[in-house]
Order: C-alpha cells, then sequence, then structure tokens
C-alpha cells in the first residue's frame, strides 16, 4: 500500500501499489476533471506530484500515473475545475432497494431418477420459481452448471433472470447511472450492495460533431435511418468508453453492472434509444415516447451484461426531459413545504413549479447565450475564461486560471450585464449608451470603452494588450440582446408558471439551481439583472448535478425508479409557444431594473 | 389466366400468367417434391408437359418453369414422389384463434392543444391500451403515421405490439408452421385469416454434413460455442432459404409472417434456439429446457417479421421432443376413446400410449435401420430403391421408379426381414441357414442365394447382373441384427408402456403410425416380424406428418398451443435405460415370430 495526500484539501487516502492518482483520488473522495474518460489524451487531470523522489515538483496525468510509494500531490488550482467537481455523494438518505437481486444456489445434480432439465433445476431453486425463459442465459447453462459443480449465483430483476455466474458472486453486484448531456454525458459506477458511488467518468457528447445544439442533432436524424444510427452509436460509443475504463479502473467486469439508469432531455432519449425525433422539432413538438422505457443492454450495444435492464427515466414533454425528472426527484421537490421553483438553463431552460400538491414545468430555447454560445467572446467556464467583471470608474475582471483572459464565460457575461446595466453603460431596454448624449454622463474610461463599429455598438471588457489572443476582448449589442432575449424568456416561463399556480414571487420558499448554471452563477448578479425573481439571497441554492443525482437515486432504488414515473406523470406542462400571455410576459420582462 | 391439368390425377386449375407450375400445383392441391425449396437445383420437380404446342412432352423442372398458356402437366410416376406427397390439408376441424390479431386505427392528429406522443396516441386508440413499449416499432412510428396520414393497422400478439403498418393490411396476416426433423425440415405457410395451408416447402436439413443423427450433430455442438452456432446457422439459413421460396411463389412479403410455430425433436429444438444440447448426448440425458419457448424471430434470425413470436412447442425428455407433443396434438390422442398406441419410428423411436387419462411416453435409439441406416446396401425410399419384397421358390421384388434397383429402403427391409422369416432363411433367433444342415431343407433357388463371406453370412436379394450398380444387393448376418435389434428395441418399449398402463396387447383400440415411417412401412410385413402388436390390420392406421400437423394447429388456435404445454406437462416418460424389464424384453422381442 502506498499513502497519496492531495493539496489542498490536504486529505490522505493508501492505496494499493500501482493505483493510479485517479483510483486513489475516488478513494480520498476527491474529483479530478478529466473529458476523455481516462484515457490519457485530454491532459484535463494533470496534477503536480511534490513528494515523489524521482518526479520531484513533477506534473503528470492523473489517471496515468501509477504510485509505488508515498507521494503528495496538488492539484491544478484552476477555480473552474475546483467549482466543476462532483461530489462523491454517499446518497445516505435512501434505502437501498435496487431491482437487482443476487442468490446462492446448491443444485442437485441430476441423474437417471432426476432428469428435470437444466432450466427447471435452476428457477425451481429459486425463492419464486415464476421467471421467465431466457434463450441468452440458457445457452450456457449447461457448462456453467457443470464447471461449478452445480453451485452457481443467479442474478435476478424480478421475475427477469439477467444472468446465472458459476460459484458465490454475491459480493460483485454494480450498476450505471447515466446523465446524457447535450454537451458531456457522465457515467456514475454504483456498487448496488452498498449504494456507494466507486468511480465517475465524463466525456463531451460525441454527437457533438453533428452540432451543439438538439436542433441541429434532430435536423440530422430526420435526414434518414443511417444518420439516426450514426447519432445513436456516438452516444452509446461514448458511454461504452466510459465504462470500459471505469471497469479497468475499477477492476470490474462490464458484465458485473447489472443495471443502468439513464437520464437526458427528450432528444437525447430519443437517440440513445435509436428512436426517430424528427417531429420534436417543428411545432406541434411530438415526441415517440413519454413514459420510461426498458430494454436489455444487448438492444443498444451498452457494454455492460447483455441481458441488464438500461432504463430511461420517463419523460415529460418535447423539451422537459428526463434529465428534469431527475432533478424533480432528487429534490424531492413533491415533498418541500411551500411554494419551490427548480430552474435548469443549459443548452435548453426547464422551469418547475411545485406546490399546492402540483408541479407545473415548461421550458424555454433560450438557454444557450448563459452558455457563451451566440456570444462573440464567450466560452465555456475553463482557463482564461473571464468569470467575474465588476465596473467602477473603470472595468475590473477575474480570470480562471493562472493566464490572460481570451473569453467570458457565462457567469462572467450574468456579471457583465448586471455592471453595465447598473452603471447605465446601458439603458433599462439594453441599448449601448453610444449616442454622445447617453455617453458623456459616464467616467471617462468607461466612456473610451463604448464604441460603434460596422457590426453596431460594442463595449470593451479587456483591452488587447492584456488578453491571451491579442484582441479586444468586446460586449457586443448582439450579444446583449442575446442575453436579454434568454432572460426574457427564463423569466417569463418563472411567470407564467407562477400565474398558473395562482402566487406571487414573494410567496416562493425557494430557488433551486440544478446543473452547471446553478454551479457558475453568481446569485447577486442573476438576481440584479432579473433572471431569478426578486427573493432574499438565502433562499436561492445551487444543487449540483440533481439530473445525474435523481438516476442514481432511481438505481439504488425501485421505489425511487416508480417515484420518478409518478412524478413525470402528475407534471402539468405548459407548453408556453401555445400560451397567449407567454409573448406579453416576455416583452415585459426584456429590461434591466436599475 | 391459363388452366394447367395435372395428371394422372387429372386435376385442373386457372392461374394467373406467369405462374410456375409449382404454384399451379399448389392452387390445384396437387404436391410435388422438391428439396431445394423451389431454386431449380435439387431436380426433383420434373414434370413432363404434354399439350404445349412449343415443348410437347418436354421436360421441365415445375418450380421453374412459367405458364403462358392452357398445358398438361404429368408428374413423374414414381410412387416414391406419390407417396411422399404431403396433403394440403384444410385443417377444418380447428377453431380459428390465432394469437395474432390486426386492429385498424384512425388516429387523431397531434397539435399544440394534443401533445400526445406518437406511442401513446397508438396504444390508447387500441381495444386494450395496456401494451408493453417496444423500442423496435417506436424507431420508425413517426415516418409510418405521418407517411399513412394517421391510419395504421397495429399487429398485435395479446399485449406485444409486433408491427404497426401504414393503411389497412388486415387482409394480409400469415404464419409458418416449422417442422425441423433430422433428416427434413418442412416449412408449412399458412394465411391466418381462414386456417389455409398456402404452400410447403422442404429441404434436406443442412446440418447433415456434420452427421446423419443426432448424436454426431450433439457431439459437434459439444466441441464449443463456434461449432453450436454453426449447427444453428445451417438451420437457420435453410429454414430462411425455404421461406425466401414461400414468399417469393406467393407474392408475400416476409415481414408478412407474424408468427412461427417449430417443432421437431429435442435435440433439433435446441440447436434451433442455439442452446447447448451437450447433455442431452450421455446419460442422465439431461435437456436444458422442457417448457415452451417463444422468442422474437429477430433473436435467431429467422427472416419473417422481426418482433414475430417464435414459439418451440414443449419438449417432454431428452429423446421425446416437440415432434412428439405435436403428434400428440394433432391426433388428439387424450380424447380418443379407449387406448392408443402412436409410433413415430425415424431416425429415433418414440412411442406413446394414451388411455384412462394417462399419456405415457418413451424412446428408443433403435429407429435409423429401418431408414436404411447402417445397412449394407440400404438407401433412402427413393427411384432405384426395392420397396417389397416376396419370397416362395425364388426372390421377387419391387422397384421404385422405371428403374434397376441400386438399394433397399425401409419398407423393403422389413418385407425382406419378414419373408426370409417365414421361408426359413433365418431362424427364429435371426441366424442365415448357412450351415449344410439348415440350408438343405430350403427350395434350391433360394439356397444359391445363401452364402459365406469374410465379413460373415450373406443372401442375394438381386443378383448383379439384374442391378443398376452391375453389384449384387444383399442383406448381411450384420443387417438383419441391426433390424433385430431395431425391432427388439421398438416392441420392448411398447411392452414397456403396456405393463405400465397395466394392459394387454388386445386391449390397444387402435396404432397410428406417424411421420414417414407410417407412409412407407407394410402393415402386414410390419406385423409379421413382430414390429406391430399382433392387431387386427384395421387398427392400424398412418397419420402422416402429424407432428407437421401439430405445429400447424397451435399456429392456428392459442388453445391448441395451450394444449400442446398441457399434453407436455401430463405426459409421464419412461426413461427406458433406467429400467431394470427393458433389458429383459428387448432380449424377449428380439425373436421372429414364425
Amino acid at each position: 500500500m502506498a499513502k497519496v495526500t492531495f493539496l489542498p484539501a490536504n486529505k490522505s487516502v493508501e492505496v494499493p501499489n500501482g493505483s493510479t492518482i485517479s483510483q486513489a483520488a475516488v478513494a480520498a473522495g476527491i474529483a479530478i476533471e478529466s473529458t476523455c474518460g481516462g484515457r490519457g489524451t485530454c491532459g484535463k487531470c494533470k496534477v503536480q506530484i511534490l513528494s515523489d523522489a524521482e518526479r520531484s515538483a513533477g506534473w503528470v496525468l492523473a489517471c496515468q500515473y501509477r504510485v509505488h510509494e508515498d507521494l503528495t500531490v496538488t492539484l491544478s488550482e484552476s477555480k473552474d475545475a475546483y467549482k466543476r467537481k462532483t461530489r462523491l455523494e454517499q446518497l445516505n438518505s435512501i434505502v437501498l432497494s435496487p431491482c437487482i437481486h443476487k442468490y446462492l444456489l446448491q443444485l442437485s445434480k441430476p441423474s437417471v431418477k432426476d432428469q428435470i432439465p437444466d432450466w427447471e433445476r435452476l428457477v425451481e431453486a429459486l425463492p419464486d420459481p415464476n421467471v421467465c425463459f431466457n434463450m441468452q442465459i440458457a445457452r450456457n447453462l449447461p457448462k456453467i452448471l457443470r464447471q461449478s459443480d452445480f453451485q452457481v449465483t443467479a442474478v435476478l430483476d424480478g421475475h427477469t433472470i439477467l444472468a446465472v455466474e458459476p460459484g458465490d458472486t454475491r459480493s460483485r453486484c454494480f450498476g450505471a447511472a447515466i446523465d446524457i448531456g447535450t454537451t458531456t454525458m457522465v457515467v456514475y459506477l454504483l456498487d448496488l450492495n452498498n449504494g456507494q458511488v466507486i468511480d465517475i467518468g465524463a466525456v463531451t457528447n460525441p454527437q457533438r460533431v453533428f452540432g451543439a445544439d438538439v436542433i441541429s442533432r434532430i435536423s440530422y436524424a430526420a435526414q434518414g435511418a443511417e444518420p439516426l444510427r450514426q447519432l445513436q452509436d456516438r452516444v452509446i460509443d461514448g458511454l461504452n468508453g466510459i465504462i470500459a475504463h471505469l471497469c479497468q479502473a475499477q477492476a470490474i467486469d462490464s458484465k458485473e453492472i447489472y443495471h443502468a439508469v439513464v437520464v437526458g432531455n427528450t432528444t437525447m432519449s430519443h437517440l440513445f434509444l435509436g428512436i426517430d425525433p424528427t417531429y420534436l422539432a417543428p411545432a406541434p413538438f411530438i415526441p415517440v415516447f413519454r413514459k420510461a422505457v426498458e430494454v436489455e443492454a444487448r438492444e443498444l450495444g451498452l457494454n455492460i451484461l447483455d441481458t441488464a435492464p438500461v432504463v430511461v427515466l420517463p419523460n415529460i414533454a418535447g423539451y422537459v426531459g428526463a434529465d428534469t425528472v431527475g432533478v424533480m426527484l432528487s429534490a424531492k421537490i413533491d415533498l418541500l413545504p411551500g411554494f419551490t421553483l427548480a430552474l435548469d438553463i443549459g443548452t435548453n431552460g426547464e422551469m418547475i413549479l411545485a406546490g399546492q400538491g402540483r408541479i407545473l414545468t415548461c421550458s424555454t430555447a433560450a438557454g444557450p447565450a448563459f452558455e457563451g454560445a451566440e456570444i462573440k467572446h464567450g466560452m465555456r467556464a475553463a482557463d482564461g475564461a473571464i468569470e467575474g467583471i465588476n465596473i467602477t470608474d473603470d472595468v475590473q475582471y477575474v480570470v480562471i486560471g493562472d493566464t490572460k483572459p481570451h473569453g467570458i464565460c457565462g457567469s462572467g457575461l450574468i456579471d457583465a450585464i448586471a455592471e453595465i446595466a447598473a452603471s447605465g453603460v446601458i439603458n433599462a431596454a439594453g441599448r449601448l449608451a453610444i449616442r454622445a448624449k447617453d455617453c458623456e454622463k459616464l467616467p471617462p474610461l468607461l466612456q473610451k470603452r463604448l464604441r460603434q463599429t460596422e457590426q453596431g455598438g460594442e463595449f470593451v471588457i479587456a483591452w488587447a494588450q492584456e488578453t491571451e489572443t491579442g484582441e479586444d476582448i468586446v460586449l457586443t449589442q448582439k450579444d446583449i440582446r442575446e442575453l436579454q432575449l434568454a432572460k426574457g424568456a427564463i423569466s417569463a416561463g418563472v411567470e407564467i408558471l407562477m400565474t398558473e399556480m395562482g402566487i406571487q414571487k414573494e410567496q416562493l420558499d425557494r430557488v433551486l439551481l440544478a446543473g452547471a448554471f446553478g454551479n457558475y452563477i453568481k446569485k447577486e448578479s442573476a438576481l440584479r439583472i432579473g433572471l431569478l425573481p426578486p427573493l432574499p439571497i438565502e433562499k436561492i441554492s445551487a444543487i449540483g448535478n440533481a439530473a445525474g443525482d435523481g438516476a442514481k437515486m432511481a438505481l439504488l432504488s425501485t421505489e425511487e425508479r416508480e417515484r420518478a414515473s409518478v412524478l413525470a406523470d402528475r407534471a402539468e406542462h405548459l407548453e408556453l409557444s401555445a400560451r397567449m400571455d407567454f409573448q406579453e410576459q416576455f416583452i415585459k420582462a426584456l429590461s434591466f431594473p436599475r
């Protein structure tokens, strides 16, 4: 064994010699960013080794470097990575009741006086012999029974036999919770015997080559069976890559993963199953299915046990998917007292309002600007991103990582909007103070930053000499309009939910921010620009990857999985495009409060 | 239309121009032998055209020759082909209740006010919306609904949707009854709307290259997963060949075949499903499964509708399979008054004794000699086979077809044994009268036919100058022993069944002979050698391919399918190898009654 100490958290853990630093980190409850699934290609898991005699102060990839003596490791100080790290939750609040059960069976041996067929011999030894015949398992059953001297472990999901394994394998029982985001796919590997998350892997959704948003992917899928299959293959291959790595890292055979629960938006759910999503795109936005779907892993080519049940949690509507149901489930949104608003704003914006026994949902397509999409110098929250802005007489900004800025990420954009609105660089209608009579009231250094170009007005956030790219980083009038439209759509959605529920903003007991958005955003700025309802800041909280947490819960507990279906059935979806009052609220919500 | 008249049956039929003679024959209820499934390669369907101006008196292949004007066709006069022809039964006694149902649905079209997903829209229009989600069907559902303006036909098997077809397709609904024999595989194509057999195709079981009997095939399969897969592939490919031909001939899309029911012996059932049959071969002869199995066609690669339920009727024991259950079902063996003995003697011999509410079964491995296997000049019943023998002062024989003899088929062998036993060429113990003191009592011409060789004694049936091969056709002492052992095993099996039932031979009300054996055998000869119990000949009847008839019944009626399972469950199997009394009866049954 070797002791690995992680800084700055100062956590230590003992691991077997030959373990990777990534494995040690998982054991220590420390998350290290990775987007290549541990293949050593993305470079994101770079860590600094301090005490290793041979490589003092050297930089290595945590997923590749193997520990052979005690050492101390310093994680990259990127605030981004720190914020992004996923908690290795204990999921302690759940009563473990996975659908997978293992039974150790000692069968009597056949003789001329006892010619019972192998299959019947097996099932009659089960607590409940009322199980369905499975051809896949029957195929190898005779050899397995005789190789193991008729002592086997049967793996069951209800009345379905999933596997028959030689000997006693009860101590090994794994499951996968899978969150298929439009941008990133995450696999959580769980031990179904104790509910622990053993490891986590993530990759960029490989469908990205067919477009960053769901609409481009739907358009591609709509071209025919082959494009649809390509999209499905990309997701499945990507997931198989993560699973293979996790299994290798944890010394697990992929056939020991007996169950998977999947969340994702409605389009991702369709594409994961290879189901034509064409009619999700145009109004009236019709999905093919809504309820939870269960298929065998081999039907999808997912590299876990062939017969493992893969459950996709239910969707609610074309743009409110299983990921939103996952949020509802993990937030226990139906059980919280009073009124709860939950927002999951990624590429798309999904909103939930629960209270008085009702669960309302709606969605708007107005999210991507907050992730930096469609924004001239927008970028994802990574090293070099301006993540915070302060404006007094001039502009101050904070950059992620120890580097010059080369763009603005979501939280930076919201900060920027809040600050330029407060300082008068834009007016309440969102117009830049380019005209002389508007501009002259501003401090001189801000005036210098405002200018007119051929493409329209813009405001300089960072001057060329300060930036990584050697170009000015600016916020254009068009960028501001994008953010304004996004904010307007979300605020209007929230207004419609509250109108439907018959409550005022002040009656909200809490606002839950799910996913990356909740992790990045500065609540103060979001409140200042009117993106969030005007509430005391302590009522607003980030709840992390709540969709993935919901998948984990459904994986560990059949009761929770059933609750997911109940929540989806109970949800009343408001189709905003069908409502006369949405446009009105939207226009109202476009302006910036001073 | 063109009129085709078949001789010697003198049956006429009108068919569309361009139909093949085979198609006309099916329409006329005339069966033409074929083993290539209509590919034009086996040459078995050769017929003579009499009145066609262009090809007067020409020989053509019925499966290839297309009719463009009225003509008269003479079938090959081979008695063999005549006897082998399968009846195109009406199966009139069955109340049609197939598991497949078609429903025409006119769905409402989606709108922003009616965003119900496609799948739910579909199932809610069904008489019972409680159906399982099917990913395969969901994949193409959106396009099918929209291409057909939301008018579709749903194909259901109970709570399972098998297909959704555009428009109204209720008039087209087909099924396949499949009989997988160790030697020959037969597919019956049925119209599930009216219960008619539309067409029949047969090929030699392509597993034959791995051995003629089940034991050699089990031995091959036991070598590992790849050999097992080869055996399965051979069966599936062979069946797909027949199905493709039948579909082409009948202008049916293979995806319009929604259901298949399969019978075969236990080994064939295992191999059809790709299930390891290794432990069927050695004692204690343990099958993997016994009950009926239902799988989707695509799981087997069977080229009918992907989702079609393929049902293998239940087995009873390692050597009493679904084919025997098919015999029980079509003979309604449990419903006949008194006591019924049914024998299905092919490569293996299966026996059923029913009466007093009981159904007993047993099997012996002693069949193949009757099919000419292990016999020096044995051959299958085809042109050139000696099929009948009469001995007075000398030997007279009857040959199948207009040709010189080149072997002896099953019925000829039984005749031969009966005649040489009656004439004293063999004694009651089966020994050839080679010794001078035995021989001298025989007529001189018979004495000449008896001789001693290095391999032992033999009796000449046909002299070299009379034969096709230019060699004597003989019956060797070893041949006689083989037939004696086979007869002994079958008689002993029948004895054991009757002992178990507690009845005497005279109490039997009928003996049913299933399959080829029943068609070929001369009852008189079989009675004379003691192969059948000594009963009035009118109590013995051949019932044709009763196993295949059972498959057709189960295909056309869910009640009959359930009855198959009930019959299999009720059957009490007697494992002869485990019985002390079997050897005793066997020895007793070896001798020939004078």
